[in-house]
């Protein structure tokens, strides 16, 4: 019987690797007297990579690789209108609409009256609060967890902090690498929605995921009758 | 009676501003031949205040605002090599060892025999979460929680999250406005100990101070006598 749900917020209830991709080409298009657009997404997320565990993730640390990439790739050329405009990518991401995914609102007002939900989301604490807030949703969760990292411990520890038994719960989201493996490896349900596209930090080999018992729906709008499935 | 003790951690813990007085340091003198020092500070504090609302606090966001400034001051004249030296005091930054305040240790080992010790902390999730993690002060808590405001309402929700009793709490913290007048503001306790500096942020009016019921230390070692005191 599942009590609490808890959903993934980026590409799982509203679009947000929608939003790196539009960065990403005007990024290009910027660049592009400097040099050709694939060798420069290429060196782009070779920054990324980097910088990562300096950084952790969201606008502020992609931007500083933005930033930092172009600086290399033209060997100091860039100029400070150049980078100006950079930072003008990264406002305009910080700016941009939540635009919730189909389904998700009807669904999370209809299983909010019934379940405990939540929302566990890795990133950057202050970008994913502002999400939540102009996203509308905000008044239907119990609780938001913002994370560094979604691994085993940190689902223990949440479990733990909320009294939850891992069999009453559910984690809904579309990384398997974040949002199921993790789940399922503490003992728990985790249902996969994948998303338009993945993102390569995300991507699990198929050989990680023999054997694991997982459910995967198409659109979030069939939760409700995959719950009431799953309760009988 | 106390039973949970929290602390503020930047400042109060460890060495903070410290770290951005040195960056804005190194800053200056880069841009010295553009410009002059006073000039060059007052610019950069107003581009973080009017970025906070956008970046949040922390080390990312503080350095977006030296890029766009100093885009800004030179006119745009600001060449690669100088925006890779930007990025470079911000990797100092995010490397910088951390530096636990005299007394802490001691204090902290101390009191976690006794008491149920959290760290209630403004600032980036990630940056956080690391400097935690490298004080070598973690295993002596039991939550952390890292917020992007601390005012009543959060306050609030970590004390019904954690079921705690305003009067059987604690805040320890060297922030008038975010580590003792928001906790005296939910009928709790706070204990204020200054630091060496105080951040343009943080200041608070003399009148606002009126009247509200907190205590002053100088050094966190005297806290256990406090909280022997407190009890009787």
């Amino acid at each position: 019987m599942i009590k609490t749900i808890a959903f993934d917020a980026d590409d799982t209830l509203w679009h947000n690797e929608r939003i790196f991709i539009s960065a990403k080409r005007k990024y290009k298009k910027l660049l592009s007297k400097y040099l050709e657009a694939e060798w420069i997404e290429e060196r782009l997320d070779k920054a990324e990579i980097r910088n990562i565990k300096h950084f952790g993730y969201g606008v502020k640390g992609f931007t500083l690789s933005m930033i930092e990439t172009a600086v290399e790739l033209t060997e100091g050329g860039i100029v400070g209108a150049e980078i100006q405009e950079i930072i003008g990518i990264a406002r305009e991401m910080l700016k941009s609409p939540i635009e919730v995914l189909a389904g998700v609102e009807e669904t999370i007002e209809e299983l909010s009256r019934e379940y405990r939900l939540m929302v566990i989301t890795k990133g950057d604490l202050f970008d994913q609060e502002t999400k939540i807030a102009r996203s509308g949703l905000g008044e239907f969760f119990d609780d938001v967890e913002i994370v560094s990292q979604k691994n085993q411990k940190v689902y223990e520890k949440i479990s733990d902090r909320y009294s939850i038994e891992p069999k009453e719960f559910v984690m809904v989201g579309n990384s398997l690498k974040s949002d199921i493996l993790p789940v399922v490896g503490i003992g728990s349900n985790a249902v996969h929605i994948p998303y338009e596209t993945e993102w390569f930090h995300e991507k699990v080999a198929d050989e990680n995921l023999q054997g694991k018992a997982y459910a995967e729906l198409e659109n979030i709008s069939h939760l409700p009758d995959w719950l009431n499935e799953f309760s009988r």
